[in-house]
């Protein structure tokens, strides 16, 4: 294997930086885990034992990298990282959707991603042009959540929805015409929850497409944070189908 | 005047970072703008010809400060700044109240403010130790909007509980009796919703204090990141009061 590099979008592999995110990685994906770097001043610590314990089962490479894990985290003090082979894996046709229209924060991207994990929304849509969901910040910022989910990049709209017809699509507008709590009191299955971006929102065609929703607030404020209204959105819809 | 210093938590002024931020300030709350910064890059924008406009209506001097907002922005884009005078509000006694036990992450702490002013809480307390509430990076992650809530610190619960007795009490934890949907069934009024620090949560004593919510999430991660819980719990409660 040549030199780990610093990471950059066109690599094959991406780092995920942290204790808890390499043991998801070790976990969850142990298959694609190429090597696990760790700091010479990491704690003798429990989380520590478990990534030497699955390495060991995994047959997977441990190593000291001090320079690397500086060039991965930036300022923040990082013990561990695993080096992980980028993998996108199609959405299941048969279960529920979160579509994510070209969003372009990457603390936001991982505050979703683990959200989605907690409310049960496996499958992740991303339509292109956006941030880039394999980043370290995207990894740290999920905790690891994106190595239990199915997340899958799309061109376009469009091409997201000639793969999936016949999924009922919920997009979520500031003007959208039905109230969130009225739309998941009638769910229809299987859906798509599609967001926007951050400062642009959906397109205003989104309007014309199965059922735009809308979080009521109050006028004091322009939008929530994308993170937040994605989140109460699959918390409002986990409720629904119980 | 003495000159202005870079951002720290002993200073009685903060700085308000952004046109829209600047203009929240000047708009909600001009008795307490010292100043505004501008940076000599700035656009002949729309948000510039109304900061200039609010300033003369209300006599704030305007300076052009390229040096001082780049110490206040970091590695952002800064064009403009309101330099603010810190000023705590005394808590309504009859509205729902936010009380934010020992929050310790300055972007969770903007983007629940905003959410705050989204769904109508406009009475934040605030537990201490705790982020600084006036740090630059709460009030560019809140879009300003602190500046239309009444924010207040305590040194304790045990202090707020004194100050405020009649409120029911509702504590958001991981292992929380009454899940979100049911407690919000039947609200008691007036209430404050508890959140506890990113890491740590609330102490479990918490658990003996009015009704303990729990938000339902598969066992797949540990916990929702702490600006999407409490901004869950304040949309769910929101639509209870309708």
């Amino acid at each position: 294997m040549p030199p780990l590099q610093a990471y950059h979008r066109n690599l094959d592999y991406t780092y995920a930086p942290g204790l808890f995110p390499t043991l998801e990685a070790l976990t969850k994906q142990s298959h694609l885990v190429r090597r696990v770097l760790i700091s010479s001043s990491i704690n003798n610590s429990e989380g520590l034992r478990q990534i030497q314990k699955l390495c060991e089962e995994n047959r997977i490479r441990m190593e000291t990298a001090d320079k690397m894990l500086g060039k991965i985290s930036g300022k923040e003090n990082c013990f561990a990282a695993a080096v992980v082979s980028k993998h996108s894996q199609p959405l299941y046709g048969n279960t529920r959707h979160l579509v994510l229209h070209q969003p372009s924060d990457k603390g936001n991207m991982g505050t979703i991603l683990r959200s989605a994990l907690g409310f049960s929304f496996q499958d992740i849509a991303i339509v292109t042009p956006s941030a880039d969901v394999y980043d370290p910040h995207v990894i740290r910022a999920c905790m690891g959540a994106m190595f239990s989910l199915r997340i899958q990049e799309f061109d376009s709209f469009e091409q997201y929805h000639k793969a999936f017809p016949g999924h009922h699509l919920y997009p979520f507008m500031l003007d959208g015409s039905v109230p969130l709590a009225e739309a998941v009191n009638s769910v229809l299955h299987p859906h798509s929850l599609i967001m926007g971006n951050e400062g642009a929102g959906l397109p205003a065609d989104f309007k014309e497409k199965g059922t735009p929703v809308r979080i009521p607030h109050s006028d004091a404020i322009d939008s929530l944070n994308l993170a937040v209204a994605a989140s109460i959105g699959m918390y409002a819809f986990s409720q629904a189908e119980k």
